[in-house]
């Protein structure tokens, strides 16, 4: 799609020289292919920085974008972003793919679905119900049991265990809100990438990237019904316990253990080999590492031990 | 099945006129053609008001039950009922049904199943290992990923996505204890609606109703590994984040949010455009609109707020 | 595997006479046949109880270990069973054990996957998209919806219903941890038996035991997104409600019930007829039977209501 297509459907007014957009992408992460967007004003400074083509942007923040970029002004960047997105989505299968390439040894169940377009490692065992979408790509020597979903354009490392009814690639929870409380899908484009020696329980939620890659590095182990939410990056050696959760955008350094039932928001950095007990809540980055933290709001476990006995006495 | 039958299977004298009784149903619902239940005494108001054909009752209630309404006395009408739910539960699948129509332009993979009696709207895609029970209807446009199952009797609205290992229409969580702790399904006879523009995530479970119909309005989001319990309704615009959830029969108003982790009890009505912060735990029904809550217990955030800085202090 | 090649795969000395080791256990549960391991001094009166072959031991403990059992003497005895957890391991599937037996008048999908090995009682219905792995056992008039995964060598009893996605038989969640914070996977060699007349939900997840059996007895009911972690034992007539969950080994008396979203930490044991309140968090054993409990840290219901009252006054 060209850059005056991409204006002509949100609406923005654009005379200048066409040329093929290949995709969105972020302020600081969009090429010079891409088109960005401005939501809001605290990433003015980021503007003038982008090399993005064209920035979708609200009429006030127009001047801070540098030259030789084009600014296509809306009143709603957000909603004009999610309207864009459905264009740059690729179709979810496609039958002009290749058929899908099976390594050397591997056994994969003739009730399981591999996409046209996908890449199967050498002595792999993909077992019945399983769907790998297309340009999804899998490593050597790894083990996808029954009813796990790997949606397109993801990739999977050599040596990993997926529990059965899992979900990889899954759609990132992203939608812009109209003044009326509507909500308009941004398609989620990007992808999940795990590396080697990963395992994951059963029914887990690892949901692709909006832009870019939600990323699992090696080593790592989650258990049962755990959310990763889109965009998150999770490091090395990493430990998530069952029912856990991270929201959208949150790394984790190496080595965090994030206890059953524990949650972290949005956006957040924790520092590496920090340890979080069972249900902590965990609202702001950590930059200190090797410690354990509990509750929610989330302290040191030692001071929440404290609490805790102040607040029995409270009951005295 | 008729009246006499009714009685029959419960225990029950009956020696009135008999007729066919299509369904069991509550007090407030129940047709002319239903059979309802009293299980406690606080309901005795509606008693009177019942258009059910007989009421299945405690000896010491049996005279609130109105003229034309016969009663049928067991000494534990709940366990009866359950009893009795099993008896008006179709068939899972039913090979007498017509073959599923699939509409014009739907891409459904043949490795999907599609029962008999099923009805898939125009340009849908279904995607593999997804399963749609008899007489199940989905609308146009509308998107289900792998391993999605919908139970049978449900409905999908237009433009719809449903993701991965999502199960839509499930048993909801009901069942009668005696007073040895022994416990009797309550068969699930209702079934779930789903509106137009509904996004629902990976891993999330819908359970049917008990009778009548478990509602989602449209526009909602549902992100992933989301619990809806049987008979809620859930207003157009919701928002629920991960892991959150909705014991049954509670009632969201429009553009209700959902924190992650949050959760509610059962029989609450949630006024409109109220938003409830991660882990919020929601005891009981909320009149005001337009209002922040958190915490377990539930208060204004403001207040929650409030309370953390006493709370630190406490430490000092 | 005969033990001096058990000894050789973890790098430990045996000059002894050798014969044939069938598995791995625990210091209390190994037999004769079977090789164990101390990883921790707190089990060293366990030691000297022990019907194990041979014993994977730290140096330093070495000392306490009876006669006729052999002392495989290594660094770190938790990663050395880690490591021999693996050859233990059975495939997979195996195409050499006899096509799968279905009894007399049920009803298997021809999309439903019934591996080598596994055997289905009479007047069962299983549905499109189910996963029954070798040398599993279902009961009679036993339901399993759409999209469920039971692992190998598990049984399930007469007169079941197991809800849609939901996942039976996966790995506890078990590895070694090594000084540099690599994790090493401890294969789970057990498996999962539920008995008869038990309903679970939808996306549930139960894990196999690493040595032994993850158990639900008889007539308990689990909902849906609920956890049970490996080597747990879950009492007759127990209730599970949504978004519960049990770390490992932990063991529910009869007809406990877990509200929605509470949790037990591991190697609990909770006493018959008690119930948790939504979200409790339970970390102790319960040795009295009847009561109510609530909160986290865990207090009785009626100090829990209290607690509130007294921190509602804080706020004035």
């Amino acid at each position: 799609m060209d850059l005056t297509e991409v204006a002509s459907i949100i609406g923005a007014e654009f005379n200048g020289i066409s040329f093929e957009i290949t995709g969105l992408n972020t302020l600081k992460e969009a090429s010079s292919n891409e088109v960005t967007f401005v939501s809001n004003s605290k990433y003015i400074k980021d503007i003038q920085n982008t090399k993005a083509a064209a920035v979708i942007i609200d009429k006030s923040l127009k001047s801070h974008i540098p030259q030789g970029c084009a600014a296509l002004v809306v009143d709603s960047p957000y909603w004009s972003m999610a309207v864009l997105s459905k264009y740059f989505s690729p179709p979810i299968e496609d039958d002009q793919l290749p058929y899908a390439e099976i390594g050397e040894g591997s056994r994969v169940s003739p009730k399981a679905e591999i996409a046209n377009g996908a890449k199967i490692g050498k002595n792999c065992t993909i077992l019945a119900h399983v769907y790998i979408g297309a340009q999804t790509v899998v490593g050597d020597n790894t083990i996808i049991y029954p009813n796990v979903t790997v949606y397109r354009d993801c990739t999977i490392g050599n040596d990993c265990i997926i529990h059965a009814n899992t979900t990889i690639g899954s759609d990132g929870f992203g939608f812009a809100t109209n003044k009326l409380g509507e909500h308009k899908k941004i398609y989620q484009n990007g992808n999940v990438a795990i590396e080697e020696d990963v395992e994951i329980g059963s029914s887990t939620t690892i949901d692709r990237a909006v832009f870019g890659t939600t990323l699992i590095k090696k080593g790592t182990r989650i258990d049962n019904l755990v959310q990763v939410g889109h965009n998150c990056e999770i490091g090395e050696y990493c430990v998530m316990v069952s029912q856990s959760g991270l929201a959208g955008s949150t790394k984790l350094g190496r080595n965090v253990v994030m206890g059953g039932q524990s949650a972290t928001a949005g956006h957040l950095e924790i520092a590496p080999f920090n340890t979080f007990a069972a249900r902590s809540g965990i609202t702001k980055s950590i930059k200190e590492s090797g410690k354990t933290f509990s509750g929610f709001p989330l302290m040191e476990h030692k001071m929440w031990l404290r609490l805790q006995v102040k607040i029995a006495r409270l009951l005295k």
